[in-house]
């Protein structure tokens, strides 16, 4: 993959996952092959959300000025980037509307409704919804969008700070869980002040490194104390019958995941997907040579129907010769597909080839579940572990944190550098210096270090 | 119910279905039980629409200008409720963004890009999304919204006339079918030519009629003909080596099912769910007498397991009293109770409440799964049957089209007149004359009328 961001923009298209040429920046399309790929990462950790006691829930799109511009940080943080309703119709509107950039005021708009007394708390919601940056830099499909169309923000409030603090530590393993189970490995950092979430105590990031070897963050959990919670007048009579504030966090992750996973495990040939993402798990294709083509499409069907209760498995029945099926699903990422060929039939045989590592081989079809159990989870260790490597191969770890050192390793090494923390060094300025971001303090191999890259 | 507007907008705040108070009118909360009847609704129509070859994509919610207004008609009818993004922070944008009132205009202009020849065809695709509206009308939650935060909007493209015509059948086929299994009766008209979808060849609707005796429309199929075809230049190569623009249609549903089944269903005591969308199918209540609480619990937890697998089953095991969560899942429409008392539990029996008909039964524990099933199929078709009954004690039948006996009729008894079809009244000034709207043309027992109703 010499160049990724080509090899990036063409699988897009050629996968199928995302059209990038829809007239307006930063705006694209979810192609059905890519929606699917969405809908089932999204599934996953929809499902970890319910799980851990999350209530989905769904707010308003648009929000009036005023109540985004009540927390003044916070507005800080966005007020060049959102975009503005002005008119309904040719009528010019009362007061402007910004469409969410994120969803903090009208949810904490909403919590001061809901919170009385202590045992109104904890709230623990989430919603899956679009959100909208007018972004001055550079777009980049399903990385910086204008639109970003899938945002997972959940949003906490707590009767105490430990209470909140605990849910930090949670939802870094939900989210630490996940991006396992998507075999995207990370880099969590503690994210300098300088560079927090608007309005945020502190913010913990989770960050990625993309084949170019710049990093990319795509998770974050915020800490958020009670700033927001006194804006907004989240107050409630504790158990003592006293008063105070909320304490709250909030945490996201974005069609950013999908980015990480088509980047990340894809190869020349196309998309790897981990099949717990994949569309299609299996896809099944008949060799139909000449006067046997109904005991291998009999076959194939045969087999369709035995495993389609178990997996998301595709029978291939399309009127184009095998080699060009077979690159198709190469394209794809399919994880797994099996060949029927006359001989194998016979045999009671059928060939499988692994997309993952390219392997291909014969197995007996009474162990086919057998096999396939095995597999699948082969295919995901493999292609968790292959991530892993890419991703570790990019980490240099410097001794000390000399600038010249840095800036020289940055230029020559692609990746994260680390280097032993110090409070005195640790400051905007010294980012400045080293001309690259500082991803904030990371603890790797149980020290503690300053993280420093390039990012998207 | 004789309030209908004042129980309907109560019940969306006790039953915890959606919050009103958002301070922008038109929009408003998804709360996570009204969320989860949404996600259900909405998994059956997704589901319906996956196995009929629709696929699912997503596209932009914004909509540059000229886009918008690039089918004439079709901006017509949508300019003066559209809302305008005009700025991106401080800086004005160079042309002007809608918010997606609806997507026939971003979908067919991607159409273009991916329709060539004849196999290009057929594309049937649609998406789950947000849509806004600048609604002057009173607006209404989940009726009449500004944020129509539910849209689900399907898409086609066909080689020939015929299948168009065909996809529409197949569209009102799938919709008959989804509002079958919500228990929501419908009421389908051909909508007049004055009032049919902006830039459509003709409107199929499917009405309800709301206890008040008012009808709501909660679905629409529109064949499109070519009329958008040709203003997105959708040509392709035919099979005979000429060329021809695609015969497209669209169909849509949105909250407003959520709404029926809130209205249609429910009763003095609160909501009444069909088991398809009922965020828990069952709930266990255990009677926790003094001395016997761990029997109870105990029994509970067991019947809890017993059932998780197959129902979406919840164990109410709150420290306050019976009575309150009786009362408690009885508002929430929860389908079954089932009730442990400690001499139920010696005689191996179980008491099951049945919120649509209000009995309390006794039956064996053993038989515990076969009885829910068919309790499950009885509450189904007896709400259907119910909310049928109700509806068609809506329908008035007149055997001519006098314009003061309908005046008369509309204003004795509410809900729809049905009067004999007569092409040379059905006009809009027939429809001026009579104060109130013409559905349009209606089969209803194998013969034509032209239905007449008060409208939401």
């Amino acid at each position: 993959m010499e160049n990724f961001s080509e090899w990036y923009h063409n699988i897009l298209e050629t996968a199928g996952i995302y059209d990038l040429r829809y007239p307006l920046k930063g705006c694209g399309v979810y192609l059905p092959y890519g929606f699917k790929i969405r809908r089932y990462a999204f599934e996953a950790i929809r499902d970890m959300l319910d799980e851990s006691n999350h209530d989905e829930a769904l707010f308003p799109m648009l929000i009036p000025e005023d109540l985004l511009a009540k927390e003044g940080e916070h507005i800080k943080g966005f007020e060049e980037e959102v975009y503005w309703v002005t008119h309904g119709g040719t009528t010019p509107l009362d007061v402007k509307l910004a469409l969410r950039p994120t969803s903090e005021t009208p949810i904490y708009h909403m919590m001061k409704l809901w919170i009385k007394v202590h045992t109104d708390l904890p709230i623990k919601i989430y919603q899956i919804v679009n959100s909208f940056r007018y972004e001055t830099k550079h777009t980049r499909p399903l990385i910086r969008l204008r639109e970003i169309m899938t945002f997972k923000e959940a949003h906490t409030a707590h009767s105490t700070s430990e209470e909140a603090e605990a849910q930090v530590q949670t939802a870094l393993n939900i989210y630490k869980t996940f991006f396992d189970r998507m075999g995207v490995p990370t880099i969590v950092s503690q994210r300098p002040e300088w560079d927090k979430f608007p309005g945020a105590d502190y913010t913990m990031a989770f960050d990625t490194i993309f084949p170019d070897g710049k990093t990319m963050q795509i998770g974050t959990v915020h800490n958020l104390g009670q700033h927001f919670a006194k804006t907004f007048e989240l107050e409630f009579e504790t158990p003592e019958g006293g008063k105070d504030y909320a304490y709250q966090t909030c945490y996201g992750i974005s069609d950013r995941i999908i980015a990480s996973i088509i980047a990340l495990h894809g190869d020349e040939k196309g998309l790897i997907l981990p099949p717990e993402v994949a569309p299609h798990q299996i896809i099944i294709i008949p060799l139909l040579f000449k006067g046997k083509e109904e005991i291998a499409m009999n076959k194939a069907k045969e087999i369709y129907k035995s495993l389609k209760n178990t997996y998301r498995v595709k029978l291939d029945d399309r009127d184009i010769r095998p080699g060009k099926k077979f690159n198709d699903w190469e394209l794809k990422g399919a994880p797994i597909r099996i060949e029927l060929g006359p001989r194998d039939i016979e045999n009671n045989k059928l060939t499988i080839y692994r997309r993952d590592t390219g392997e291909k081989f014969q197995i007996d079809e009474d162990n086919l579940l057998n096999e396939l159990n095995t597999l699948i989870d082969s295919i995901e260790n493999t292609i968790k572990e292959k991530a892993e490597q890419k991703v570790k191969s990019f980490i240099t770890i410097l001794d000390n944190h000399d600038v010249n050192n840095i800036k020289e390793t940055l230029s020559t090494k692609k990746g994260v550098v680390l280097v032993p923390y110090d409070e005195n060094i640790y400051t905007e300025e010294f980012e400045e210096e080293i001309d690259a971001s500082v991803l904030g303090t990371t603890e790797y191999d149980g020290k503690k270090y300053i993280s420093i890259a390039k990012t998207y």
